[in-house]
């Protein structure tokens, strides 16, 4: 019988968070608790700490994503428990879930099998509050927005040109596009407007980037909500609301701490849209976490040539970060679906479908041992139909870029499964690495968008539309042209057609338009069409969720 | 110089949660610890605890409200605090504050002056994340109604009658009147609809009604969300909602612990509106609190007319509780403007306006004396520019009916303030009551109506709209006539126009038209307007809170 993960989660009796605290040095005055499995650390620890020296920044990213699925987390979890099993210290930074898709298609996103962080159901759904508390700063700006033009608007902004929008923490596509303050003159101004779900709001990028509570003060107070009849930016501060915001925001800016199955400490803190935003986890957490441990895991939204790039070109840049390391994450059923077998048809044994697949997977590699300039290893994670021909002809394609395949089997097996995975990661860390940004601050917008494309994507090239060419120039007068930029683009695909799999080529981006995020401090490069608020399949997950008289929860996955 | 509420608040170190928790007999396995200065308490302990004889429970109500301010909360405080300071062992059972609000004009709800329950920053803001959670539920099952009818509608939902509708923790004027669902048939279906304040959810009543949580699983699966074409109701358990949403609800139905400025424990748990719904605390905190102490102070919200009479109509008859007195909780300000004087005249003596603002006091008085059955004394809540005249007129007119005046200063002196009305209480909770609901459950809707409104309000009788004469129809034919009713009307007055303050008579009250909330189980009887979703003033409170780098937030009230 195959138990499910929350199955698997119950049967693991966790350690009170105090004694993992503990572990990593914290006294209970350096925590406050939420229940007895879940602490925030107080980030002012970063202060005191600061000259430890930090530990080495493992990265996990993954080929492009296929509905197959690849288990980036589950790796990740899995290798953290391994190195911990091995004796290194060793904690995991990731990313908080959000509360929305769990009611949807995806069930939960703390990882799976034997290779997950618990309390899961916890994590899954409030956690400590922190995605809430974003959605309220977030709708407080909004309601202070739509208050002042109500109350006669003396800073003149324009109702057709404001970019900021409320959130909910939900799947909720009726909310996508509105009008709303109809119905006369006590209940707002009439205008269109729209959702979008909590983890895509601009703050949650904010939350992620900032280096303390002052920092995230200034940076909510640079948030851009739209602009003026003149065609000025009005900002947060405009409203005077980066206070309240920021005191909204008081405990969310702390990391949170929970365990591994195996008791491995883990730091989930924050969680953007890995697609509009940078999709890592706070800064914060990854800064505190590399002064607890000697190796830290983490991993970023996506693929390789999304998620990774912008941990490197916007989160590394920011906090001053260095990978030692990347572990490139891949199936043998998403290789196949690169190489151009349906999903119903994973089963068959397919060792042509691998090796056209494979494309995708050496040019994730290129990049990371030629642009972003680290070592790399792949980790295959194991499902049981995969055949020995198959997995040779992984092992064939990489050993030409002299790049070792590890099986990383810990699903099943926690971090037992993912020990040769450790081993190597360890040896890896140790070697020299030429870490190098994509491009440079001081290149022009265009420069940056270009060396991404063909760099990274190995397109030929961009192209902007008009809507972008007037944005650019516009953002280059406003001085935000040494901003780094954040590409918003298909994760399925290296261009930006989806349906391109593989690794296609002569392919140029368009640009359909740009967009600052002034409080986060990107760019955001938008290329096809962004959905920022999914919505539920025809059967939601939420049907199959349940609570029984003790409490626990049932039907989560 | 006079300090603000959270200058107050901050000047006092508080104890740990734990040992506030020791005090009610509650080890370390009875509670979950929010940080430390907070805790929720397993609301299974009632269970074990249910051999244990109650306590005493003490109801805090108001004559009708005026903008003069009464100090309901503050009376509540210092009273428990006088309690125990005399040695009595006393628990404070109170709603949490709506988060919306602090940002608008009223600031905090946590009490004032030396009168008020700490950490009033976290009870301020997101306190443990009830509110959140009930947001999460209600909206999650609003995505549910709308994912419904997007993927084919198979339970013919009527979109024009779909009375369930999103909130947000927010006073936002502009989400009152909204048409959603716009922009093509993949972004849901167009339709009238709008968002409430969160607690004027459903979801907000149910928690505070629930006994465990499988009879709030069972509530919720009972929520009408709407109608479909054949006119018949449709509830959240045909969208198979109840068991997501109970858990959703998991953390949200334990009680609350923290404490006063005094450290007396104050279990704070649940906060419906107490206009469309029956504005108390929940009834697992009150059970509990009666479990742990010898008295318990609760209050209700707005005037004895509407608070009170669904504290004891809608929460003592579901719940089984019995008051064992009453305080009427009045200024000499409000008095005054109920004798017709304008807020800014307050500041001069004025006997004749409080003879003439007496009348609304007597009548409160009548009927908890005469309908509810039960002992009351009247506590004046002191303000500076109080006058002996002013008082003496007080003390003249209960006099009458035999009901002692104390005079309450808890805000300024705390529980020193508040020990003669402490000692009067305690006398009181010995005599004898003849505590009696103003209806039988029995009775018809009709006579419901009539009852509240010619016992309590003093009118002449009821008038119903045509559309509440169809709705009455419909709610006997679908058996709900047993419910008890909870009236949403304007708490300025004893009748359905807010402008008639102190007593006014021979008025019919109109009932413009019913609603079941069938999870809460009452029918909601609307007369007038009734607004569920506030706006922001002018000037919005939020832009005077700010915090600094050490965390510490100023500017909340």
């Amino acid at each position: 019988m195959v138990l499910s993960d929350i199955e698997i989660a119950n049967s693991v009796q966790m350690k009170p968070i105090t004694d993992i605290a503990a572990e990593l040095g914290l006294t209970e005055d350096d925590i406050s608790l939420y229940g007895k499995y879940k602490a925030k650390i107080d980030s002012n620890q970063l202060e005191q700490l600061k000259d430890k020296e930090d530990g080495k920044l493992i990265l996990v990213t993954a080929i492009s994503p296929t509905p197959a699925g690849e288990g980036k987390t589950t790796t990740s979890v899995g290798l953290v428990d391994a190195l911990s099993a091995i004796g290194e210290k060793a904690v995991i930074a990731l990313r908080e879930p959000s509360l929305g898709p769990v009611f949807g298609i995806k069930g939960g996103a703390a990882g799976g099998g034997y290779a997950q962080v618990v309390p899961m159901e916890d994590i899954n759904l409030h956690f400590t509050g922190d995605f809430h508390a974003i959605g309220i700063a977030n709708n407080l700006l909004a309601a202070l927005i739509d208050n002042h033009i109500h109350h006669g608007n003396e800073l003149g902004i324009d109702s057709r040109r404001i970019t900021w929008k409320r959130v909910v923490d939900m799947n909720d596509r009726q909310l996508r596009h509105i009008v709303d303050g109809l119905q006369g003159k006590t209940n707002g101004v009439p205008r269109e407007d729209g959702f979008d779900i909590t983890v895509a709001s601009e703050i949650m990028a904010i939350l992620c980037l900032s280096e303390n509570i002052l920092d995230l003060k200034e940076r909510l107070d640079r948030i851009i909500i739209g602009y003026n009849y003149q065609g000025q930016p009005v900002t947060a501060k405009d409203l005077k609301a980066g206070g309240a915001m920021a005191a909204v925001l008081k405990d969310a800016i702390h990391p949170n701490l929970v365990q591994t199955l195996e008791h491995t400490p883990a730091i989930i803190h924050g969680g953007p849209f890995a697609n509009i935003a940078h999709g890592c986890n706070s800064v914060l957490a990854t800064k505190l976490a590399l002064k607890y441990a000697d190796y830290v895991v983490t991993e970023a939204g996506f693929g390789a040539d999304l998620g990774a790039e912008k941990f490197i070109d916007i989160k590394c840049r920011i906090a001053g970060l260095k990978p030692a390391a990347v572990v490139l994450v891949a199936t043998i059923r998403a290789l196949k679906m690169h190489g151009g077998v349906a999903k119903a048809d994973l089963a068959t044994e397919n060792v042509q479908a691998v090796i056209d697949g494979l494309p995708n997977l050496d040019k994730h590699l290129a990049n990371i041992q030629e642009v972003y300039g680290l070592p790399v290893v792949v980790a295959i994670n194991k499902f049981p139909l995969d055949t020995e021909a198959e997995l040779e002809a992984v092992y064939e394609s990489c050993k030409k870029r002299h790049v070792d395949v590890v099986i990383s089997d810990v699903w099943a097996h926690g971090g037992a499964g993912g020990r040769d995975l450790a081993e190597k990661v360890i040896q890896l860390a140790q070697e020299e690495n030429h870490f190098s940004y994509v491009y440079d601050e001081e290149d022009s917008i265009e420069t940056k968008l270009t060396k991404i494309v063909t760099k990274v994507y190995g397109g030929k090239g961009i192209s902007l539309t008009p809507a972008a060419k007037r944005e650019l120039k516009e953002l280059e007068a406003l001085g935000f042209s040494n901003y780094p930029i954040c590409m918003a683009k298909t994760q399925y695909s290296f261009s930006d057609d989806a349906k391109k799999m593989g690794a296609p080529k002569d392919f140029t981006v368009k640009i359909s338009n740009l967009k600052v995020a002034a409080g986060a401090g990107f760019i955001v490069a938008l290329t096809g069409t962004i959905m920022t608020m999914p919505g539920l399949p025809k059967v939601p997950a939420s049907e199959k969720i349940d609570i029984d008289a003790h409490g626990n929860i049932t039907g989560l996955f």
